[in-house]
């Protein structure tokens, strides 16, 4: 995002912080920020805008540190995958409007300031949930620097968001990392198999697999109660195909299988 | 295939059969194939090697019916995700030695003619499981029209292979049927905001689901032995996930997650 907004021209300074000062110090190397923070509680010190990129978990404690320092007018907004828990825990600590909930669908399964790139919003949508204490000038603010950074702003409402999202990104990480961790169990001869075979369904099938745990452990806590239904049909379906191979029954698993395409070719059309 | 051998200057004449008129029509029309045998029974009249590239639980019976036509000295050989049953049922039928079992580890979601390229193989390991019954001349040829096509085969016991493709393409064939047929039981409203908001987690983590059920309808049954310990494994590690996110319990999501992390990060190094 700082290399985005830097290469738009939307920003004149980029102060960052985080909790890993090697990371922080790659990022001033790289150029991505322009200097470090003294400390967490000065980050938004002077900022016209503040981004809170963390573990959505962390969103509100973060929030209510920045407070005291954040100048009149300050926007501030968050770029998490869960937007109505985001909303309530952040806006509590912050003027009514300062906070402008967000979500870029975009980034990759890879993180750090080594993997940054100006271009990853390119073409993306960034979904805006307004709240109710927003204004029409900050929301407006906002969109426009997700524009200049390359992203196409959707507003959305919040719940309707994280029912979205439960279904469309957090699932697929459930099933992705719940597969790899099989993975992870194999035998050697299997393992060094695979390593010779490479196919792409594995790799295509388990690739967000790759992500922070630590992010994504705050995000399917704080989707529980979209994600959680989702997750028994999964945990149903599963078992509904297990017990079609057990029992050999081809019209079963055959069943199972054009369901689960018709899923797929609606929501991803080729 | 018959793209492939025929710019590699491989073959004369290809020859096709399948079960609808209208894709061997189509096949002829795109220069696929030379002519369409007039019934499966003979589609091996005259031909020096036989391609069985079906669905795999039906190459023993259509092994059975060509075998009379088939000429001295001919070889055959599949292009099947299960190998130890397709060499048991197809050796049954066919002179000893004429089978060579291969699995090109190549091939997308989409199937039928219009979805043909020369370059499927182009890079991609092919794996060659010879039986007892094989000499190595046989072997030998199935291997060179292989790299002719662009592949690069690898030999491997029958028993071993059907252990990996069990982990590394059955397994994630049946975490993206199961997933995308959650996503098949949406509603109008979520569904209306995941075609605006497309995810490459959902794309990637369901690719395959576009695969045709009938084709993994057979590998799943097929491969049963192998694979039905594994999708216990999968439901088991989805169970544990679920009561993680369901207890709130942040530090044994992140456990599965990082395992699961650790599971991708060793099988498809980045």
């Amino acid at each position: 995002m700082a290399l985005a907004a830097r290469a738009a021209g939307a920003v004149t300074e980029v102060v960052g912080w985080g909790r890993s000062a090697e990371t922080l110090e790659r990022a001033r190397a790289l150029g991505v920020i322009d200097r470090i923070a003294p400390a967490r509680a000065d980050v938004a010190r002077g900022a016209a805008v503040v981004v809170l990129a963390t573990p959505v978990r962390s969103l509100g404690e973060i929030a209510r540190e920045i407070a005291p320092a954040l100048a009149a007018g300050a926007l501030v907004f968050d770029v998490g995958s869960v937007k109505v828990n985001a909303i309530r825990e952040v806006e509590r600590h912050l003027p009514r409007g300062a906070f402008v909930a967000c979500h870029p669908i975009a980034g990759t399964e890879r993180n750090g300031p080594d993997a940054a790139s100006p271009l990853l919003f390119e073409g993306k949508a960034c979904v805006i949930c307004p709240s109710a204490g927003n204004g029409e000038e900050a929301v407006a603010t906002i969109e426009a620097l997700w524009t200049a950074m390359g992203a196409e702003p959707v507003r959305m409402d919040a719940a309707l968001h994280d029912r979205v999202m439960a279904a469309g990104s957090h699932l697929p990480h459930v099933a992705a990392y719940t597969l790899a961790g099989v993975l992870a169990g194999l035998d050697p001869e299997v393992v060094s198999g695979l390593l010779r075979l490479p196919t792409s369904s594995l790799r295509d099938t388990t690739r967000v697999a790759a992500s922070s745990p630590a992010m994504w452990r705050d995000i399917l806590l704080d989707n529980k109660d979209q994600l959680l239904p989702l997750v028994e049909k999964l945990a149903a379906n599963l078992d509904g195909l297990r017990a079609g191979i057990a029992a050999g029954d081809g019209d079963r698993i055959e069943a199972i299988l054009s369901t689960g395409k018709s899923g797929r070719d609606r929501l991803v059309p080729s």
